[in-house]
């Protein structure tokens, strides 16, 4: 079976008016089911709720939530509830990304049908990091004005065709969350958080962490024909998180990846193993400095053709 | 308005009991329309007839044919008429193949479609030549046993985001061809061969060359948001061949394009200054020995979103 890796994310910020974290169980299992996601589990901190979900993760703060879905899954529908129950004025911000898709045939809608149901909701304006014809994704954002708290940033990392130890241990079938945990040294690299995580049939994985409002999630999808592994977090971009991402590419080698980054900056300190191909950089009206790379390793070797 | 420069493309030879070339006019027209294109105008030479298409290109000799579409053609359509008219028992081959496309949402069918019906024609396998998430090449072939003549050779260049001075020229809506073909020096580059060629409103190009039993074409859609030119030809690859890619490349610098060579070899003579992404190489059952490269030019700028 196809299954596309690749996710849907929306980032919704309300007035202070509102405490996201005071709606009941009930609301975010409407909300998850609107994009036609369950809730497998949760996890909370101090600053966080952390809803693991059949198809990625949801994360909610006391001003914000950050939503995050892959497979066939229709996020819009979830934005469209959002704003009809939160009631658009207490809505201070926005920003939905995808990414393009492998198997964009299968997807319910493109990119730009979202975009158009999206400004029917809420007028706003939709870019394209990266070329068409390349990895890219896509961004829309609504039009209202905003300014980011400081220490809103956000990395992501996206990694395509893994490679070597990583590539066989995924596809383990009898794979556990401990050993994948133990496998990415989670307890080493992201120290002090609070994890929650699943391993899929016949394999997959998906990874919540918390701690304090700083949130991180992985989700693995290692299918032999369009294998695929996403990291992102909120921590700020120090020396620690850098050896985590660096230390990420190096086990799984991903034959390419992308980096995205909202108000920081992850190109310093991409292993050099890795050609850049698009290096995009934009700064939204909205006051987000978002930046798009893709990276690949040169190809050293020949291959056979994939047969059917 | 979108246009989907990526092209599907047909090959079917048939036994010496059928002389392809004795069939009508009519019989083409009918064939082309099954795909949803027109003939626009034809040139023939001692070995061949060669039909300009609103979508690409049709050549027929006396023991092949190979039919070109761009856009959202329905190629498969054409293959089915063919199979039909010809009689499925004077195929001595069919080989099918189809480019990821750009816009595969707007496509009327995926490959994997076009594969179930193929199949349910006549029996064949199917690979995809180069990784899911990146550029790729899907190849259908019959189950027929089969051995290539000594000089069958395709040697094919797929262009991506054409820049620099080649991107304007070819944007220009008041270009001609004869100016197009003085921009690509066809004259000097492909001595003696008759061209038939079409500029498109409000730009685009299609250009077929015969000389003998060899043949050459070009399709340029010089669009902003997905520009693409291809370019291909049964030509062996001598170096006065060789020289003709080379000039093609660096005329159109583009930013990445593949090669897809039947028989032959082009890796050696390709640009230093790109970079190989994908290298495969499959050897079919009916004996032609198929490679697909990706190749790509390292960036070296930061580029704006786009905004739609």
């Amino acid at each position: 079976m196809i299954f596309e890796g690749s996710e849907k994310k929306v980032e919704i910020i309300v007035s202070d008016k509102l405490n996201l974290r005071s709606y009941d169980q009930d609301f975010y299992k409407n909300l998850v089911a609107k994009s036609k996601a369950t809730i497998l589990s949760s996890i909370s901190s101090k600053g966080c709720d952390a809803y693991l979900l059949s198809e990625s993760s949801l994360f909610v703060w006391q001003d914000r939530l950050t939503m995050i879905t892959c497979g066939t899954t229709t996020l819009v529908r979830a934005v469209e509830f959002l704003l009809e129950e939160l009631g658009k004025k207490s809505i201070q911000a926005i920003i939905f990304q995808r990414k393009n898709e492998h198997f964009s045939d299968l997807q319910n809608s493109t990119f730009y049908d979202d975009y158009q149901r999206l400004k029917e909701s809420m007028p706003g304006v939709a870019y394209r990091f990266g070329p068409k014809h390349e990895h890219h994704n896509f961004l829309y954002h609504a039009s209202i004005p905003y300014k980011p708290l400081d220490d809103d940033f956000t990395s992501e990392l996206l990694m395509y065709d893994i490679q070597g130890e990583a590539k066989n241990f995924l596809l383990d079938p009898h794979q556990t969350a401990t050993k994948i945990r133990d496998f990415f040294q989670f307890n080493r690299l992201l120290e002090g958080f609070e994890f929650d995580d699943f391993v899929f049939e016949p394999y997959g994985y998906s990874m919540n962490g918390l701690r304090d409002h700083y949130y991180c999630t992985m989700h693995i999808t290692p299918q032999e024909i369009s294998s695929y592994v996403s990291f992102e977090t909120n921590l700020p971009l120090d020396a620690k998180t850098q050896s985590l991402f660096d230390f990420l590419i190096k086990r799984l080698r991903p034959k390419s990846f992308d980096s995205v980054a909202f108000n920081c900056e992850m190109q310093s300190f991409m292993p050099k193993s890795y050609h850049k191909k698009t290096v995009v950089q934009h700064k939204l009206d909205i006051g987000y400095d978002v930046r798009f790379c893709h990276y690949f390793l040169e190809s050293d070797q020949t291959e056979s053709a994939y047969r059917f």
